[in-house]
C-alpha cells in the first residue's frame, strides 16, 4: 500500500466519521414535537417512549409489541361541526338525491336535503352512522376510494376554507412520527369508516391502509363482465366505538396496545383496555379547549362527548391534554 | 497521526470490506428456496419476484404495495385427515362435555363424543364451523389464547406423531422468508379462526398477529371485578372463506394483494381478485398429490375440496404446485 493510497483510505474514513458526529450532534439538539409546549404532557410522552425502548431497563418493551392506537376523529383531525365523514355523506345525499326520490320524505335525508342543520343534529349520531352506511353503498368499493379522493380534493371545510384533511393535528402528526423512530407501529383505530379514512390515512399521517381499523360495511364479491369487484352493501359489519373498539383491537391488531390516545366517551374502553395491559402503558386524551383556533367542547357535545373518559382518565392519572395550553400549533401551514 | 494509529485504521477499515465482500459472495450462491425443486414451477416464483422488484423495469412494484396473500389450511400446513382447528374443537368438546350434558342428544356433538369419524364428517364444514364457534366461546380471549398454547403443546397428530404447528411446509416457510426478504409483507388470509391461528402464525411463519387474517366471532367487552375482559361469545362475526376472501382482504388490509397463494375452491375468489390487479401478479396453489409424504386429494375431498380452482387456474396459467414433484422436503426437521 503506497503513501497515496493510505491517503486516500484516511480521507474515506475521516468523512463520514466527521459526518456521522455532525448527524449526532444534530439529532440530539433537535425536538421531535415541536408543536407539542415544553411542560407535564409533553414530558409523559417522553418519559414514556425513554422507559419502554430503554434495553434491559424494567419497562423495555420489544419493538413487535409497540403497538400504538390513535382515534382518528377529534384525535388525529378536527371533528367539528359535524364529523368530516359526515359532512362527506351529506355531500353525497345531494349528489345521489336524484337517484331517491324516496328521500324527500324521509329523515334524516329530508333535513339534510333542505339544509336544516338542526334535523340533522336531532337525527343523532345514530342517524349519521345510518346516512353514511347508504350514501356508501351501491357502489364498488373502487369506485368508492374514486369519489372520496374527488371529494378531499374539491370540498372546504366551512369555517377554516381549506381541504378537509389538512385540518389533521400537527402535534399529533410529530407524535405518531416519533413512535415511528421510536420502532412503534402506529394504527388509527376510529368509529370512522375504514375505507373512508383510508383514502388519506397514509398521505396524512404516514399509516398505511393495514394499519387503519374502523367501522366496517357488508362488502359482496360479484363478476361483472367477468371482471371481479366488491359492491358495498347498506348493511353494517362491524361498529368500531366505544366497546367495539377493544373487539376490534382484538379482532384487527390481536395485540393490546401498550399506548393509547383518544378524545371522547367512544374512547373509553379502548384506553381501559390499553390501561389493563401487564406493563407499562401510555393513555392520552386531548381535550379541546380551544375556542379561537379549533373547537371548545366536551361534556355537552353531540359531535365527540368527553365527558365519563374526562373523569377517569382524570382520576387514574392519564395524560389529558389541554389543546389551547399544551398545543403551540394546531394545524399544519397550508399547502 | 503516528504510524501505529495509521495501522489500525487500516485493519479497522480492511475487516468490513472483507467480510462484506465474503457476505456477498455466499449469498449470492445460496438458493433461498432449497426445498423446492428446480424447473418451471420454481422459476414462476423467482422470476415473478425479480420483476416486481427490478427497479426502473416495466413490472417494478413498490415496496409498500408487495402484499402477499397465503391461505393457512392446505396452503402453509397439512389439513388431513380433519382441519386442525376442528381437532383442537373435537378436543374441547370432550374437555367441556360435562359442562354441557344436552351434547349428548344434539349432533355434532353426539358424534363428537362417541368417536363417531363419520357422524362427524356427515355435520360437513358447515357443522365443524359450528363446533368451532361453540368451543371457542364463553371465555375470554386470553383464556382462549392460553389453552390453544396448551393445546399446541400437548396435542399429537395421529398420523405423523408430532405437535401439529410442527406440520407446517418447509417448502412455504422458506418462500414467505424469500418473499420478506424481497420487501414484501406476508399475510395469512384463511378460514380458519383468526385468535386460534395467531397462537403459532409468528412462532412458526413469522407472521405477526396484525397480519393474520381469519374467521371471527363476536367478542363482548365486559369488566370483571373492574378489570376488562373480551368475552368470545358464540356468535360468528365473519367468515373469511370463498368470496369472504376479498371481503376479509378490503377490510383488514385495504390493498390488492399481487401475489397469492390457496389450495381449494375456498381459495378461487382471492386468487381472482389478486390476478384482477391493474400490474403483474402471481397466483400459486398447492395440488395435494402425496399420498406418501402427505396426501393426495382433489375434486372428491371433503377437506380442501380443490376443483373449479383447479379448472380456472390451470386454464389461466396460474402456478400448480405438483407437491410429489415439486417438494423436496414437505416437514421441517422434527424439533
Amino acid at each position: 500500500m503506497n503513501s497515496l493510497r493510505k491517503t486516500s483510505l484516511q480521507i474515506l474514513l475521516a468523512i463520514p466519521l466527521f459526518l456521522l458526529s455532525a448527524l449526532s450532534l444534530a439529532l440530539a439538539q433537535s425536538d421531535p414535537l415541536p408543536s407539542w409546549k415544553d411542560g407535564a404532557v409533553k414530558s409523559a410522552i417522553t418519559d414514556f417512549v425513554a422507559k419502554v425502548t430503554q434495553e434491559g431497563g424494567p419497562d423495555f418493551v420489544k419493538p413487535e409489541e409497540r403497538i400504538a392506537v390513535f382515534d382518528n376523529d377529534g384525535t388525529l383531525w378536527s371533528e367539528q361541526p359535524i364529523y368530516f365523514q359526515a359532512a362527506f355523506a351529506l355531500d353525497r345525499v345531494k349528489a345521489m338525491a336524484a337517484q331517491h326520490p324516496e328521500w324527500k320524505d324521509a329523515e334524516p335525508y329530508k333535513s339534510v336535503l333542505a339544509g336544516d342543520a338542526k334535523g340533522i343534529e336531532a337525527a343523532g349520531e345514530k342517524g349519521l352512522m345510518e346516512l353514511v352506511a347508504v350514501t356508501h353503498s351501491g357502489i364498488t368499493t373502487d369506485e368508492f376510494a374514486a369519489i372520496v379522493a374527488d371529494w378531499l380534493k374539491t370540498a372546504r371545510h366551512p369555517r377554516f376554507d381549506r381541504p378537509y384533511d389538512q385540518l389533521v393535528y400537527q402535534p399529533q402528526i410529530e407524535l405518531l412520527d416519533y413512535l415511528r423512530a421510536n420502532g412503534f407501529k402506529t394504527f388509527i383505530v376510529s368509529g370512522g369508516g375504514v375505507e373512508f379514512m383510508r383514502g388519506f390515512a397514509e398521505k396524512v399521517y404516514g399509516i398505511p391502509p393495514e394499519q387503519v381499523v374502523g367501522s366496517a360495511g357488508v362488502t359482496k364479491f360479484e363478476l361483472r363482465d367477468g371482471k371481479p369487484v366488491l359492491v358495498k352493501e347498506p348493511k353494517i359489519q362491524f361498529i368500531d366505538d366505544g366497546p367495539g373498539k377493544p373487539a376490534g383491537i382484538n379482532n384487527f391488531i390481536g395485540r393490546r396496545p401498550i399506548f393509547a390516545f383518544g378524545n371522547s366517551d367512544g374512547d373509553l374502553q379502548m384506553l381501559e383496555w390499553t390501561a389493563a395491559g401487564p406493563g407499562a402503558s401510555f393513555m392520552g386524551i386531548v381535550h379541546h379547549t380551544d375556542a379561537d383556533r379549533e373547537w371548545s367542547y366536551d361534556r355537552q357535545s353531540h359531535v365527540g362527548k368527553l365527558d365519563k373518559a374526562l373523569d377517569e382518565g382524570t382520576a387514574k392519572g392519564w395524560t389529558i391534554v389541554d389543546m389551547k395550553n399544551d398545543w403551540l400549533t394546531i394545524y399544519p401551514p397550508v399547502k
